[in-house]
């Protein structure tokens, strides 16, 4: 049986897409028309999906199994009443291997306190106290789902001293863990480094705000690869004045950052643009042929989005 | 009995050292007397050493049964006729700690590509293409002792492609090796980031010169953390203007690094205060009890100089 797949997302990333994915389907034994879009919706099994494609009505898809989702963020469709069947976040291994990259390098960064090397031009010789070790060093990441893990572990594996925080409690060997309201405030006093890896949900909305930014210690930094709306901008600029020294932000409550915001020249945050976590194609596409393989075959999808949850 | 333990270095570095050596003399159950000097040299049984100390004829120390160096690089003593007895050269595990956290954080950095994003400040967002993952980004390290390795292991354990370099045949499981000459030309041309860890010897010094730099490919950078001597300044300048788009130094051919140094400015290098490896006394002073106890005990030293080799 030959199954119909709907690409929806933009003309650029067909281009990037397209030749991925049919390998991969090709690779899954899966016979498929895979089409940038369908005359009769009737007809289409999946729907490979971008959450900000145009595609936002799902009932004249009558006999959707699933909605693969290229993206790991699904805040926007997740809540969509038209999507009655089984949706699936992206977790593809390169778009983790990126963001573990991307997490220890500035972990690291501040931990040598890199930027001042960079940036000085003085030209005195400075001899400095050995820093701390990182084992002296307390890294506090908040979400645990398959980034926070990865990046947890990463910074482990580094010898940092590691706590990792979770809405609902985790056992982990490798390092500390935190979970509620009562472990937030615990986690947030002991992170010199403070990393947001949590999903954006009704819960985590905001969370990074006045009241809990002021249980950092002094001369905490914090590092914002997750979601933009995790964090109250004016609370964090005021907190830039207190006890955060600085901040590396790679996504915002308005993407791309408008030219006036007053993130950008800000003198102790570092504006990146969204590049920490990038889906590879290559990799992603494997994802999504897997998937269909097992919808195919009557089993659960992998990384099943739970849509109470909302993650 | 009680052992005579001379501590040969200033009178700064003393006060840092005195407590955490007495503190591991006694956990390591040995009695001495620890002086900064002795009237009497005959009855020195030890001398905790930095090779910049003023003692450098060892000839009235007849009794004399090691030195141990509180640093690892050993190049300016090892040649001395004087010291006759078995030389201990440092190896710190906090040394080695602070090594591999300097080496993978301006690995990550140079990976990553974070100086743009410290130095820009034009408010334009520029989503860039995904950078390669660490997988596909080749990191050659020079030198396979216990420095080159700890960060050739971490660098690999960050999924980076990795390679080792050492004058003699090394077999390593976890990445690839070369060794000798026609393996130095091999490894320079697939380093997109290159390590300097080398000891200095008369075989290493001048290393890096214009005829092993042109081997690099376009774009590589350089990350010296090992000895000044290894590079000639001239023709590392020079290759900033060919194949070598950035170097990051630690150690220089004079330090303090004169204020009319041209690598000072040079917007193509980064200078850092000879701050990748700093000895902890807490460390360092139990690899010494540990050693002065095998010595007792008839035992080879560990991290023993061969004074042929130089290190």
């Amino acid at each position: 049986m030959t199954l119909s797949i709907l690409f929806s997302d933009t003309d650029a990333n067909w281009s990037t897409w397209e030749t991925p994915l049919r390998e991969a389907l090709a690779e899954s034994g899966i016979s498929a028309d895979l089409h940038r879009s369908y005359d009769t919706p009737e007809r289409v099994d999946y729907v490979v999906y971008a959450p900000s494609s145009p595609l936002q009505d799902f009932s004249p898809y009558t006999r959707l199994k699933a909605v693969l989702s290229m993206w790991a963020g699904v805040e926007s469709i997740q809540g969509n009443q038209t999507l009655t069947v089984p949706l699936a976040r992206m977790v593809d291994p390169g778009l983790t291997e990126g963001m573990v990259e991307y997490v220890t390098g500035h972990i690291l960064r501040y931990h040598l306190g890199i930027d001042r090397h960079i940036t000085s031009n003085d030209r005195i010789w400075r001899p400095d106290v050995a820093p701390p070790l990182a084992r002296n060093r307390r890294v506090s990441i908040l979400g645990l789902g398959s980034l926070g893990m990865a990046c947890a572990n990463a910074a482990k594996g580094l010898g940092f001293d590691v706590a990792g925080w979770s809405r609902t409690p985790k056992t982990i060997d490798a390092f500390k863990t935190f979970s509620g309201k009562g472990g937030l405030v615990e986690i947030l006093k002991r992170a010199d480094i403070l990393v947001l890896l949590l999903p954006l949900t009704d819960e985590t909305e905001d969370l990074i705000n006045r009241e809990t930014l002021s249980l950092l210690p002094n001369d905490a930094v914090l590092i914002n690869p997750g979601r933009g709306h995790l964090i109250v901008d004016e609370d964090l600029l005021d907190a830039l004045e207190h006890n955060l020294a600085h901040a590396t932000l790679d996504v915002f409550r308005t993407e791309p950052l408008p030219s006036d915001h007053p993130f950008w020249d800000h003198p102790r945050i570092t504006v990146t643009p969204h590049i920490a976590a990038e889906t590879r194609p290559a990799t992603a596409a494997r994802v999504i042929a897997q998937n269909i393989k097992r919808a195919e075959n009557g089993q659960e999808l992998l990384h099943l989005v739970d849509r109470q949850a909302g993650y």
